[in-house]
């Protein structure tokens, strides 16, 4: 059984140490599902290894806090371990950045705040590591559209307890090159496909990403090739050749804004789309996220991976990624969350819920 | 049980419907073993699944008539198919070119011929399309070089039935560029290895391949990528890209000069020397070359591919290209061979070995 009301870095370390990989969220979803049950001013509904409980006090506002359980594969970084380091107190482990810590947070706020002033709706899911069709959050906005109704909400991936708003946008297209293919003996009579993709590379190269002010927040575009291949065999001259191109776009882009840029940078080649997630707005001017940003304290600061928030932004719900440790530990060997940063998220949640 | 007495033709066909891409000789070899050992006049060795067929009459003169067994991949065609089209009756199907078509006269002369006036080797062998270390002539050349003795060798590579003197060399280097590792969301923190690469290209299709007289016949020269790599994950800007590039060069130049071309080229890069097969000169000054000829007529060309008279010629053993069908339909989809290119060899190699 979970202490909620214990220390919060035991808290951590207990939730760390019940391996979670996507897919493999049960026993962690049962643990968490036992402690929310316990806790009788919340409602708990379980949906597979996601749980949403709620408070249902009548009152003027209703906010949603969400995390999720899984994480990437473990690392040799398993159990979690505590130690100083830096000057630093600090919890290693998979999952204690993305995002046990936000988690052990939820559920320390969820059991101490049993009247909050605004209605609360906590939400612990699955699968956010993988594809989106199997994410639990996308489920639950199918299964159970009528848990998903907030005003606000907050996503306690980390952000080192400072408020990140909205996310940007991200596509892949593939750009094709096409030869003739001959014997490379012959090659005169052929045309190279790979040395055709040179010009697709010389425009990536020279192609100079926008900085995007959204709602006060500055985000920083990008445009990358993750991947090419092009060849037969090695005595082939190659009649195709594939570069695969990351646009990570402003949220203040539709998609058909952001299929522009793409296919005006790459015109004369065949584009084709591979997939595509809207970015979200910061939303910062909504005056439930400035309650929330208020009672934070602190500056905003733009969010540059896609987060789930994008999923509550299409819903129609601002939400603002907030959460103890810092993004670029999330999924690294040596994963960690600075306990103080647990502290801080706890105290500003408890702030804005009991004021 | 193949019939080598009956019509060249269908022995095509059926050679061409047992599938032998590299790798997969066994069942091909098989049937020509069967084949060869039901030839009083022959004694066979198998190695592997290479076959050496040989009369030991105690001729003046050897002469080593040579095929390898093995087809590049399949791509949906096979089986064979016979059809005129353009007016010429033609076999169709993976291999027929490259060169199942030299092998069916292999095979019918080898039945044919009982009393030759020069002592002959037929060598059927596994492993010309993939790389040098698994080359079924090169396996021979060490493990039974008493096999490999001869005056001349005639490798019966698709010519169109015309002689085609010596061969290109060929050399492939790995041209690698660098960059640093990032999240694709915070692309500024990293450098994209792919982006980088542009140049390589720019470079290969901006060069222009030499043409190179040799021993009265002219070799056009090539520079191709033939196969492209890079990328780590659809959200990762990429640290390596890798082109692989293969140069075919004139006969005249030994490893130092070809590798001098490259280097110049891809100069500020990292390049690494993959494999290497230095061409042979056309050699037809030789007076065993020249009887051969002069039983086939006809004008001698030079032969752009690299093929195993290298091998030969690295042995002391003067070797030309001769058989049938059009080299340039060699690894394409439409592959095929004109079945009266068959016929004239067959006839040729009768006159020559009979006269």
């Amino acid at each position: 059984m979970l202490d909620l009301a214990g220390d919060i870095v035991d808290l951590l370390q207990t939730i760390t140490d019940i391996e979670s990989v996507s897919g493999n969220e049960k026993a962690l979803a049962d643990a968490v599902e036992t402690a929310l049950r316990a806790l009788p001013h919340l409602s708990v509904v379980r949906d597979g290894d996601a749980l949403v409980a709620r408070t249902d006090l009548g009152r003027a506002e209703r906010v949603i806090i969400a995390g999720h359980l899984d994480t990437v594969p473990v690392a040799s970084n398993l159990p979690s371990s505590r130690r100083v380091v830096d000057g630093e107190d600090r919890v290693y482990g998979r999952g204690t950045c993305d995002m046990k810590g936000g988690v052990a947070v939820q559920l320390a706020v969820a059991a101490a705040v049993t009247g909050p002033v605004r209605d609360l709706t906590w939400i612990f899911y699955d699968h956010e590591e993988v594809d989106a069709e199997r994410n639990g959050l996308n489920r639950l906005s199918r299964s159970r559209p009528d848990l998903l109704v907030g005003d606000l909400a907050v996503l306690m991936e980390p952000t080192a307890a400072a408020i990140e708003g909205g996310c940007q946008g991200t596509l892949r297209v593939a750009v094709r090159t096409h030869g003739k293919a001959a014997h490379s003996a012959r090659s005169w009579l052929g045309s190279n496909a790979i040395h055709g993709a040179g010009e697709v590379l010389r425009r990536l190269e020279a192609y100079t990403a926008a900085e995007v002010l959204v709602d006060g927040l500055l985000y920083h575009e990008g445009m990358n090739a993750v991947a090419i291949t092009g060849g037969i065999a090695g005595n082939v001259v190659p009649d195709l050749c594939v570069v695969t191109v990351n646009y990570r776009f402003a949220p203040d882009k539709d998609e058909a804004a952001a299929l522009a840029e793409v296919t005006a940078l790459f015109q004369g080649y065949e584009v084709e789309l591979l997939d595509i997630a809207l970015g979200a707005r910061p939303g910062l001017d909504l005056p439930a996220a400035q309650a929330f940003a208020a009672a934070v304290g602190g500056e905003a600061r733009p969010k540059y991976g896609w987060t789930d928030v994008a999923r509550f932004s299409a819903l129609g719900i601002p939400a603002v990624n907030y959460g103890p440790a810092h993004p670029n530990k999330a999924h690294t060997d040596d994963e960690h969350c600075r306990t103080e940063d647990l502290r801080l998220c706890r105290d500003a949640l408890l702030r804005w819920l009991t004021a």
